[in-house]
């Protein structure tokens, strides 16, 4: 997963753009770059790490110009080279180019193995690498055509900024999977993954970049292109459940909002008597809210998160039971003790980190353990960006509710329905369509695979 | 303030004591120290940092002994050097000998000065080191002997770790201010500030170790001494109400419970009708889930914490409203708009960051903001070891309570009584005395101040 | 300027390839880098900085594979970015491919247009990017056909590793300017930009790679090509001068003895009377002891050097005379004082360090200071890989010897002639031709430029 | 080994102090400090490593006032912490004090036990430490008084800086073993190890610090102090053979001068029939020079030294022959092939590198190899400052050198006798006593030992 960052006419573009990553480091953690541009070339400096490793005041200042586009990066398994780091600039015969990419192309083997067929090189493993051929190898006249044809290319999700010497182009795919969101800074635009980091540099929302739209920003004016065959929104739901700010306003409601809503279907859907409701922090803090709001049950922390884990710990030899989880979190003893408990998460995913919280509440003295889950199971892969493992290590794509509780050694588990997910999303005043992607939920997937392929072959494919 | 841990007779001392200083981390960021020894010496790495990056396989590999102590520092503003990192290791006639101390001794200056002059010389800004240089000035035949000498010459707060070729020697001032707990991994003890490290070592926990006793650890036994005066009980108050970490059990008490509690009484001395409780996350989220518990309320997540705040951030020319709160805070627009806010927090020192909470709930569209603190207000410094400012730095020191919410621009502002903090700690079934030292609010020291100093002596006595 | 080494077929080839490196340091000093390759991919890393800051024990061990390629890039003002460092791997159509290359493409700039053109995108500034694009979009069958192709296509100087999944090619330039050569460690083939590197890994020197040579490594053998219409050689005469290490064995001679007949052959040319004869250290060392064995005078070491001059330097505000300079030399006092001294350093190019030495020397009471060079003056740019500045910078492109002389403020100013190199070179008993390039001192450059451009285009033409 | 830099009254204190050990550097590897000092206190940075490396722009600035004294340390096995790193400074009752120490003292261990008795603590294995406490216990009134006062008590070596709130003093012990020189930058007086470091600063050299005086340096003024009984000098022969920098003049003489007459005697002591002399690069080149002028053979460059050799290398598991030297040197094939040569060297310590290079020099066909020694056989430990290895380790203390002639491989071995170094020395215009220590070679130590301990007790008590 990723966050984009980009600013048009700002004297202080990099600074912004470097506060509207920090923003939305929750994105992605693996590294972290900028690309700034003014009359007289391209400004970069990427790295791994965090961006407030990466970015200092040295280094800042030596991204001048007043247009920037920034990223972060989620650290994806085995992929985690500098190479792979965005923005990812190239020079061709029309002038430099700089992408900033959040999503993923579906059929980008597809194309990558034809573009090599025809002579093109690769250096990087990313999808990304092969909008900036396509866009290249366009005969089309300016920038902005030559992106909408390569756009009309390329299949699955894309939230992106494009920068050249003189102008910045947003685009979305035609579904909008990812979140991408327009606002102002004075006279000067800013276009992010998430708006909530517009609250910290101070920029007035405007909207979101619709799905499908491509917006042309230019010295003189910015311009918005729909030219996709309009299609039914698919925004991932997933953002809303787990991934987004909660204090961002995304798709048209607020994400805390929402996953408080979750929360409060789970509970009308699960419910079993108990003593008190409890988070697993940070991540199940709005839908435990909302179910305990729904059952009118007390909303306790019984597990502490440490805010402080890093990279690697060692473990002592005489293995310490649980230890990665109790790295991260530690039980309330006697807010836990003796209490029937339903503890909340969003999603499960391999479920060895519930199964160790379970048994960290029940060596704590917990009287029962109804683990909540403010999602369906999580049984398909993702293809539109979501670092989701692949299905034979997705607990819920081959093991029923039961075994999975079993597993965990929970006294119930609970999930939220596909339909409860359509009645908290559609509990708002001024109706609001369910134009939702649930694929991981579901396995309907909204856009059509390369060459009528499977799903196995789509996994296969997909793997770097 | 500070974090101490230590391990006898365990093989893998450093590591285990390493995890104990992770797991004690919130007490400390600014340095951290592991000193080790075996029967050929001592091993010794303290670093400026954070645990997680200090320590590595291999610098843990050059630990060696079966015995250990460990020490967090927090950044005290001025006086961070790695000179005064702890544990601070010395050779005297008698031997190595480190020590790792929790707490501030209110005589070390005058001590320090008579040390002086019979021509001892320093070579740290610490407290601590008096007391090295007065046991290596004790005429007594034995460490222990030598160690409880010394301690009749200190005054103030210390809870302390003392490691020699041969043994352990744990202490606790006569008031008890700081916490120190023992416990048992198999044979070997455990000694810790709180006892979330405990936790996370699976040691067993024992009991704590009582004020004014002196363990002395050896391999053949454990021996535990009494060599002071009995004095009333004098525990810190602020570790309950910020300092240590909600899943530690502390003063017989689990931390948390104490936090409710205390939002609880908090609710019951300054409520007002509102629509909303929230908390300033992290420090203000127990006392806020007692005040929504004890009123009714819904607690929500108003304010959202970004986790990945770094040292320091590069502000824009434009400069940004709140840019500092803002780094680590953000509302939740539609969770506060309209709405009349009950934002519950710890304690108030300074007010600049309650005041610019205050203005962005405001900005975000709150009807009414009522700021409430569930401790009273701090007006004191502390000489026992929590790091407050100076006097003329606390707001509440020369300020009504009045004068504070027009500044802070606040609707109404509630402070928790000392007696109400009376009633929270006491609101437990086996009856507990009010052993707490709440000099900080009231102004009433517990120990007496060298020479008839007064306050305001001692202040710029303390002054490092 | 740079140097490459590569292995094929050893149990360690990152380990040799990293120690081959080292003796390399020399030729780059910018970044450094390593691809190894076995069945299952490539092992790749490089980074700015000297080779042995770069490679540890840890990165070694990742670099699996029993074949190898590295290289050392030298500081080009500008163009010091890590995208620039080598080897430089890909993925295209028929698999990976990774290149090490010593040397400079004088059409390099005229292919990438083209091939701009034709959609290729371009992600360093480096003219060895073109080779890959080339090769990918070859038609040919093998790997070894498509790099023949291609090296049809470039012009001006290269010296190369190529590795895939199964092969090493290595090949020269027809006119042979950079120095390759092929030795073997038991059953495993090196090959290395100098001999040193062998003698440092042991391996045992074989021959020469020939000027136009493609030489095809495979499992099973090892295989010839001279694929290119035959010239007479060109091999860089500045390699000798000043830049190849002394203890090498290049173009038939070692390094070191060609230095010392250049000094005698500029003794022949130049010499003044004098009592001693002194080295600038460490480049004109070789030249002064021919110097000094050609007259008699005494070989002195007048100048000292600090061989711990690390990046920068902070001067201070009264700034101190000849600083840079002082910073690495220091004249001894008694061995200069009341001398007329012959001072030797290998070349001239912008002639203010060598004005700074004659003043110190002259501030050290040097009676009279004779500065010899043991090369003729360099007055023409460089395009076949040696980093000299441009024409404007070269002092003797728009000076005379006597305005250099007076500039410097020696007493007198000899260079050798173009003639003394080729009696130097030629001095040896098994008859050798004159098959060196001298263009920078000759302005006759031995490749026709692209699109019979000239002098001032080229120049423009190759700055990065 | 040592180098210690100091300066009083100049603007860019730290700027100047930091250059001085710049040149310095050569004294000492492992560790560089700085401490300066204004009417507010002291400003203080050392680390291990490298000046170039340890300071920087950021650093120098705050390094505020116009007094400094700097310190660099040699590595020396085992003690290589950065607590030994100086300048060391402390508090003490009449204030702050800083010292720089080049030296040793024989009776530390002594006055150690003694202070430690009375309850000092010890804090770093440094000898230095007890000058310190001597001071901060000596009743004298002022610090002039309580330094000389204090060394008095200290035997061993010494050439020391001290800084106080409002002076520096300079003292050099009364044999005078360590060189200290001063010398003026304007009004600013400044004082340094060698002169090397006076020429880089542009300060003019004034005269040695005499043995055995006290340099008292104030605002008002400077004054000498002579306090200790006059006795013969016995400057460190091997500062000459060795240690210091070859531009540097010092006991009266230019270093490199005196190298090469070493040489001179050395030939004329030991020469056999050859056909050229190389040296070891860079230790024997003065010596060689001498040599090879004495005996009218060529002076050749047999030897090429790899100047960018850094910590750690990885050897390949097939270890390399002679890989530690091979990475630092390598021979000229053609200069060293069918020669009869003479090799110096300024010492043999343990003959392991010496044996390597003659090998690898019999390996490139040298028919004979001589090796030549610029000093007698080191059979004795230094006591005063030179980081020799214990007597078991020297190879001259055990074996005849004709066993270590047989052991090295070489044809003939030969060491300048004593009274040649006398001779050497000596062969100067104006009459010099030989007023020099060598105990290295002779076993003639001359200071007494503390409690008449013997050779035996004393190597043992000086282990760290």
């Amino acid at each position: 997963m990723c966050g984009i960052f980009g600013i048009f006419n700002h004297s202080e573009a990099a600074n912004i753009t470097y506060l509207g990553l920090h923003a939305l480091q929750h994105r992605g953690q693996e590294s972290a770059g900028i690309i700034c541009s003014d009359s007289s070339g391209f400004y970069s400096h990427k790295e791994m790490g965090l961006v407030s490793d990466i970015f200092n005041e040295e280094v800042l200042k030596g991204l001048k110009g007043n247009r920037a586009i920034g990223h972060v990066r989620y650290s994806t398994a085995g992929a985690s080279y500098v190479q792979n780091a965005q923005p990812f600039a190239v020079e061709y015969a029309k002038g430099r180019l700089a992408i900033a990419h959040n999503g993923n192309l579906t059929n980008a083997k597809v194309i990558r193995d034809e573009l090599q067929n025809f002579g093109s090189i690769f250096q990087s493993t990313m999808d990304t690498e092969v909008i900036v051929h396509l866009i290249a190898l366009s005969h089309e006249n300016s920038t902005i055509e030559r992106v909408i044809s390569t756009l009309h290319r390329v299949e699955g999700s894309y939230s992106l900024l494009i920068l050249t010497d003189k102008e910045i182009i947003a685009a979305r795919d035609p579904y909008g999977f990812r979140p991408l969101v327009i606002g102002k800074i004075g006279d000067s635009f800013v276009i992010s993954s998430e708006t909530c980091a517009f609250d910290l540099v101070q920029a007035e929302y405007i909207r979101e970049i619709a799905p499908g739209e491509v917006l042309h920003i230019t010295q003189d004016r910015i311009k918005s292109y729909m030219p996709f065959k309009k299609v039914k929104p698919k925004h991932c739901v997933f953002e809303y459940i787990y991934f987004a700010r909660p204090d961002s306003y995304m798709f048209g409601r607020t994400v805390y909002t929402v996953r408080k809503a979750l929360g409060r279907e789970l509970a009308k859907e699960t419910h079993v008597d108990a003593d008190i409701v409890i988070p697993i922090p940070d991540s199940g803090a709005g839908a435990a809210i909302g179910y305990a709001q729904e059952t009118g049950l007390p909303f306790e922390l019984g597990l502490i998160r440490n805010h402080y884990v890093g990279r690697t710990f060692i473990e002592p030899r005489d293995s310490i039971r649980h230890f990665g989880v109790k790295l991260k979190l530690n039980a309330v003893h006697d807010t836990v003790k003796d209490k029937r408990i339903i503890v909340v998460d969003d999603s499960i995913v391999r479920s060895t980190t519930g199964s160790k919280i379970v048994k960290m509440l029940q060596q704590q003295g917990a009287k029962e353990v109804h683990f909540r889950v403010s999602s369906p199971p999580t049984a398909f892969p993702c293809f539109y960006g979501i670092d989701t493992p692949s299905r034979s290590q997705l607990i819920a794509s081959s093991h029923s509710t039961d075994e999975i509780n079993t597993f965990m050694g929970s006294d119930t588990l609970g999930y939220l329905s596909i339909d409860g997910i359509k009645k908290a999303i559609g509990d708002k005043e001024d109706e609001f369509d369910y134009d939702f992607c649930d694929a991981c939920f579901s396995g309907s997937y909204p856009s059509k695979f390369p060459l009528g392929m499977g799903l196995e072959q789509m996994e296969l494919f997909q793997k770097k």
